[in-house]
């Protein structure tokens, strides 16, 4: 992937937490909790998982299209961060 | 959750087989692939995620609203089939 | 739709609204507005359309389905109830 | 918006149908369609919501981030491609 290492930190660090929001719900399936209740972690789970791909499409488009803050065309770095801007709108 | 034990057991194969591709993430990730690769298993994860929103809500209907296949009012299981076929065009 | 005259009126008004965000999209466009400003009047066209989605499958919930307000059986009223809350937050 | 002619040309004629699309919800509600058509015709029209979101961000990706198929870079040409695609694939 190419990303710093601390990108790559943080990305594993949210897969973790979404694992974690996974085994919730499997959890809850087991111990036959309320549909109201496995679907509002169901919900959660929804959510997460678009957060994550919001953060690995920033990733993206700032290790391998164009970096805003260090791209030298300004054109170009302001079209890249108002991607990105669109990006977290569209993917929430 | 007071569904059947055959709902209950899909579910859970389910929500395993999505623990599976929070999982692949990771590896994914941890082994350094390439950006779109990751991107790829995010976009199956979603849909997976979707899809098991769709069925806990289905379940939902039929277990705790109106079961289609057995209400006796004829007008309110036609709705209720109705609303199941609309859940699963919204949420997948 | 049978439904009552109030929420008809309330749904013509919500489409009426986003007939006017169609149109804001289509002027930008004509305009040559700028490309984040197109994409936001978009987000927000989204939204707005995910919002009438959602107070459509509640209204079918209440007037062919079950309504939680003057359903007789508790455990059903309830449910339904439940699913409302849960459809308004998965679409929104 | 700085597109090509073309590009303005194709995205005002995608928002035109959509503004019909949007129209005949608005005659559904009117003459009282079952719910389950208008449930469906909202769903054709968050289809085609979504579908110009992802055609107004490509083309702001092509205009004003990188062109993949005019950028002299070929590692960011390569990333601007693979970032049009995963685009395609989640905003649908």
């Amino acid at each position: 992937m190419a990303h710093t290492i601390k990108d790559k930190a943080k990305l594993i660090a949210r897969v973790r937490r979404i694992r974690g929001q996974v085994e919730a719900v499997e959890r809850a399936l087991e111990a036959e909790l309320g549909c109201t209740d496995v679907l509002m972690l169901v919900a959660s789970l929804r959510g997460a998982v678009h957060g994550l791909s919001s953060e690995v499409m920033e990733d993206h488009i700032r290790n391998h299209v164009v970096n805003p803050d260090t791209d030298p065309d300004p054109e170009r770095a302001k079209g890249a961060a108002e991607l990105i801007e669109v990006v977290r709108t569209y993917l929430k």
